[in-house]
């Protein structure tokens, strides 16, 4: 052996780190450590463990820029600053009253040698896990630039199962695959899923974040970040033999990743681990690592329940465009009508006479607009202009019939995944909803993102995200984003931005060939809905027949779909299924009219991602408390304690139960209900059939 | 020779084509005669001639789109459809008052054999050459597609002398090469070009139109497109071996070219030819070629003079920014003032009073809004808010005094190349100047393009353009566009659209290490005035001694500077150079306090390409005449006809001629006045030195 190959051997190596490497320091919160030093290269390093088991080995940070200014090596530490915090908080809504925002902070001042280019680490060690962020500070070398790649490793250390879908640019529209680390291989996932409208998936080891793994030694790991405000999405890069995860940004159309002004900084990267399932699902780590709202008024966001014109168009019985082809126009240039536009007055009326009927605070109505006709693919910019409701939806009528029976409406907008047009429009299409009185938007960017070769998830359409936001937030209206960027905890900042769909939906269900598995949503209260709520939009009744291919069917018992407003949070909640389909059923219906969309109170009974869920929460300012139990494909028999209900209250608690002969396959809308009086000391038996679910209501008695 | 051999054989190829190609017809106005046939593989293909001369030899026409729908071959012709048309009619400003719209028009219509797939292409021939667009009709296979490629040829069928600039996706700011067809390559140029914020040529051999030409018999040919409307800008590809151009479209971020809808037009592809070359500049058919204006009250639409805060930054006297450090702040957290900042309200107030005396009829300032501490580079999107004045900039104060004096401001608003934020920003803009009183806006794109990957001479940008023309339009505002893709005659449509910069301007001779060489004015009106207006700024008086690098001088004299103000048409002229440089040569700038800047007729008296350019014009509405002299690097002596005023007027002609001691490098701020009592009968006779010019009013005497 030469002394050339001598140097490069991983032996030279591990020595020369193991020499030089320099101690930073530990930083410690209940069961939770952070250990942090500089390796032999300079390169800063952080280790966490929990309850002394491993959760991160010895992991690299650092940040290559572009025009070699890199941050990753040869740094030395030139200053370090402690900070504790302990503070309650109360969010404008969601599934408790109080957070407690409680952690360690430890920053880190690093520079580097050579180009004395500063970069700082900011740590938090919460009991439930560990955030970290870079920070650029202000300084002479670095001012605008460019960043290329993070480096920032999460090295796990072993072969962790883990529920995943594939690191996509565009779409967090897949169904999870669950395997160890040294199994994931997105290839074949992501050729087959031509369900999809935007799929760019270039590496095949990659996966998307929030990722949930469990160890051999049952520790459980969830790995997202918070606060993404002007920087891509993290994804992660799966080195299948060594367990190191590595973080990828979503690049823009040029290969760059962002573009940062110092004083800068980047999201939080979250570790959030327990060794019990259901405290993963309780943390608010990442609602703790975004900012407080600056919002004084937050009176007029008001969480809801809505039905609306929607179902009808995803089942093909009726469509979003009022005529059957673009070019399809009478001898005045008008559209000629195909007679099966759903977004029309007469039938509008009637979703907005059931939700006054049922206690459902909004109507959605979509394909009120016209350019639905050939609205999707092609790449086109100008689709929609967002105020020109189609000759057979009468706007101001529809608006002052639905205020006269106390319903509110719900905008849609679709951008068709051009984002510079909606941007150019968008102040016009806010002054429209002030004016007809709409008090929430649904935008949607089903397509290819123009500014052309940006992704949905890269830093301009974050940016994008953020700006609609806040343009819906200048003008007093909620938000419910379809199709955008997964989120991480900017609820807590824009509490108008209510839910983000960016997740495999109940839709799938209706136009995709295989739909969602049974254990699907027993996977997103650990993945997708760590960073926020989810318009899942759950309460189908009618789960066979409503398809037009033979055999399709909604792979959960309607039990389960009634469970699903408990386990599946949000603030904006559909009852998706068509008025008809729910007045055959309205004894089950009653379950949606009486849960809530605001808690004071939530207790995860029972995890396990990919097998099972039991959630319980207390109606917001009021006594009642809900239930929701849900399955994967096996059957389950549980035994709830109810020690969660208040003590010494009585309550009327109602269960809706998947009926005796219930079948998945066979006999799926088959429920049971059954009534019992209850208090705090009482235990409740409960029985899935295999892809079910229970819901109960429990209503304080006074 | 195998049988395979002499399939491939051009023998063959000839045989084939002969014997299959099937004639369209001929059209003829004039000399100029045009030739339509399908050649043997279904291919379109055109000839033009003029005066029996060849001026195009036999070229294909044809579309290369996405998805394997190409256009370019197996046709079939259905049908052609004649139209002679004959018309005059006004522009709203110009350099003529009537202009004659007269052309024979042949559409044909072709259908692909195997797709069903139609496209038309519409011919017009002019007594002074030939314009062609491609149109897709409304059709069933054809909706929403993406154009890869246009395969328009030009096969000019000799080794021509041609005055080009390479084909830059970004910028037409290069200065002029005078070479055979044979020479062109722009590798040395682009590189040694370090003067050019963005440079993007990836074509050695590829030149921007328009592109002027010079046959050895003698003809000028002139190639450029109009109307040039959601569609990229088209650049000309040269095979130095055969002499063929093909176009090369401007692509996107992902290389696609443009983004279609049919029914669709793209721009004309205009061929403008003589043999003499004062009329390439007198031909009006790129004007022609674009759409009628649709505004019915052009009233607030005013060709100005302007002088402006402007050259003292180009010069480094002062700075556009108000500070000198972006992060030079106060305790209080203000910009700390660097005292050299040009836009303060006093040094505003001088240009204001300095145009208020001398029939200057607006003033531009730049520099006056925050941003300007670190506005370039590092492709940052939110530079420029376009409404933030600088502490030192009392726009009220400055608005009311400019109206007092009775003159107009004209706004700047600089965008970097941050597309996207300006046109967030663009209705706050307007109404910002439509409440300041300011009824022009110079905009400026100097920087990468944002969206990223998108290029100024793009779709995207093209459509950009439009839309800023447009919505200047809405605010009654005239815009004066710096950075642009060079024009195409939308000024007919957009009268608001004043004028453009896209090409190298006097500025050069500021900052640039070379500055713009004697024969730069002289190739310009050829090359780069084809397309409209360029607001050049001229009238530079002080040509030496006004930067600090040592020799560098502006390549013309004082009388070339005055010549340029009819040499080079804009309704939108500055007099570029400092009030106290002009003070003392107040005689030499009664010239551009008398010279208009819309014209009721221009007599190009005098021209060849890269020599030299005598022109005169009336001046709109009145009886006076003026007159441009310029030359190359070479001094000249011409005897010029007065046959051009108005017969049986007498005029006093006020000559501004080069000094008798003159000279471009030791003394070109020589320059004697003379004056005359002159007619339609007279002969004037000019003395121009290497780098010269002279400048003529014909006021006359009633």
């Amino acid at each position: 052996m030469s002394a050339r190959n001598l140097f490069l051997s991983p032996l030279f190596i591990l020595i020369l780190n193991s020499t030089s490497a320099q101690e930073i320091g530990n930083l410690r919160l209940g069961k939770t450590n952070l250990h942090l030093f500089l390796d032999g290269y300079g390169r800063p390093n952080y280790e966490v463990s929990f309850n002394g088991k491993a959760v991160i080995e010895a992991s690299h940070l650092g940040m290559v820029l572009a025009e070699d200014e890199n941050l990753d090596k040869n740094f030395e530490v030139i200053g370090t600053r402690k900070n504790s915090f302990d503070q309650n908080w109360q969010p404008v809504w969601g599934e408790v009253k109080n957070i407690r925002n409680h952690y360690e902070e430890l920053t880190v001042r690093l520079r580097q040698k050579q180009s004395g280019n500063l970069l700082n680490i900011i740590f938090r060690v919460f009991e439930d896990g560990v955030g970290f962020r870079y920070e650029f500070p202000l300084q002479p070398g670095l001012k605008y630039f460019v960043v290329k790649d993070e480096v920032t490793q999460f090295h796990m250390g072993g072969d962790h199962k883990t529920f995943w879908i594939p690191a996509d640019y565009d779409t967090n529209e897949y169904p999870y695959t669950t395997s160890r680390l040294s199994e994931v291989d997105n290839t074949e996932l992501v050729k087959k899923s031509t369900d999809i409208a935007v799929r760019v998936a270039p590496d095949p080891n990659g996966v998307q974040t929030p990722l949930m793994m469990k160890t051999n030694d049952g520790l459980y790991i969830n790995i997202h970040e918070a606060a993404l405000v002007n920087y891509p999405a993290m994804q992660l890069h799966v080195d299948r033999n060594n367990f190191i995860l590595t973080s990828t940004l979503v690049p823009d159309p040029v290969g760059s990743k962002a573009f940062l002004h110092a004083p800068a900084l980047t999201p939080w990267r979250t570790i959030i681990v327990s060794d019990n399932a259901a405290d993963i699902l309780a943390s608010k780590m990442i609602l703790n690592l975004n900012e407080p709202t600056t919002l004084k008024n937050t009176s007029w966001i008001k969480p809801t329940k809505f039905v609306g014109v929607w179902w009808e168009m995803q089942t093909e019985k009726a469509t979003w465009s009022y005529s059957d082809f673009p070019d399809s126009t009478d001898a005045h240039g008008n559209l000629i009508p195909n007679h099966r536009h759903g977004a029309n007055t007469q039938n509008v009326k009637r979703y907005i006479d059931f939700a006054a009927k049922n206690n459902i605070g909004a109507v959605l109505v979509e394909g009120w607009n016209t350019g639905w006709e050939d609205w999707f693919g092609k790449w086109k910019e100008d689709v929609f202009d967002f105020v020109t409701p189609y000759p057979d939806f009468d706007i101001k009528e529809i608006s002052s019939y639905a205020k006269s029976k106390g319903v509110k409406m719900i905008m849609h907008n679709e951008t068709s995944g051009s984002a510079t047009n909606y941007e150019r429009q968008m102040d016009t299409a806010f002054r429209l909803m002030n004016k007809f009185g709409y008090t929430s938007v649904k935008t949607g960017y089903v397509g290819k993102i123009i500014p052309r070769g940006e992704y949905h998830d890269g830093q301009w359409m974050v940016r994008h995200y953020e700006r609609a936001a806040k343009k819906a937030l200048q003008y007093h209206v909620m938000i419910d984003m379809h199709e955008p960027v997964r989120p991480t905890g900017l609820q807590r900042t824009y509490p108008n931005w209510l839910a983000c769909e960016a997740a495999r939906g109940n839709e799938y269900n209706a136009f995709s060939e295989f739909g969602n598995k049974p254990e699907h949503e027993t996977i997103l209260p650990f993945t997708r809905l760590m960073g926020g709520p989810m318009d899942y939009t759950p309460g189908i009744f009618k789960l066979r027949g409503y398809s037009k291919v033979a055999g399709r069917q909604v792979q959960t018992t309607l039990a389960k779909q009634l469970a699903l407003y408990v386990t599946l949070y949000s603030p904006i909640q559909m009852a998706a299924d068509l008025p008809e389909n729910y007045e055959g059923h309205m004894d089950a219906f009653q379950f949606i009219k009486d849960v809530p969309v605001d808690w004071d109170d939530t207790k995860i009974l029972e995890a396990e991602p990919g097998d099972y869920l039991t959630i319980a929460r207390k109606e917001k300012g009021k006594g009642n408390w809900f239930l929701g139990a849900i399955t994967d494909e096996n059957s389950r028999k549980t035994k709830i304690s109810l020690g969660f209900l208040d003590r010494g209250k009585k309550y009327r608690a109602r269960i809706y139960a998947d009926g005796d002969n219930a079948d998945l396959h066979n006999n799926p809308e088959s429920y049971k209900i059954t009534e019992r009086t209850v208090s705090s000391i009482d235990e409740l038996d409960l029985n899935l059939v295999a892809g079910g679910g229970a819901a109960v209501s429990f209503m304080e008695i006074k």
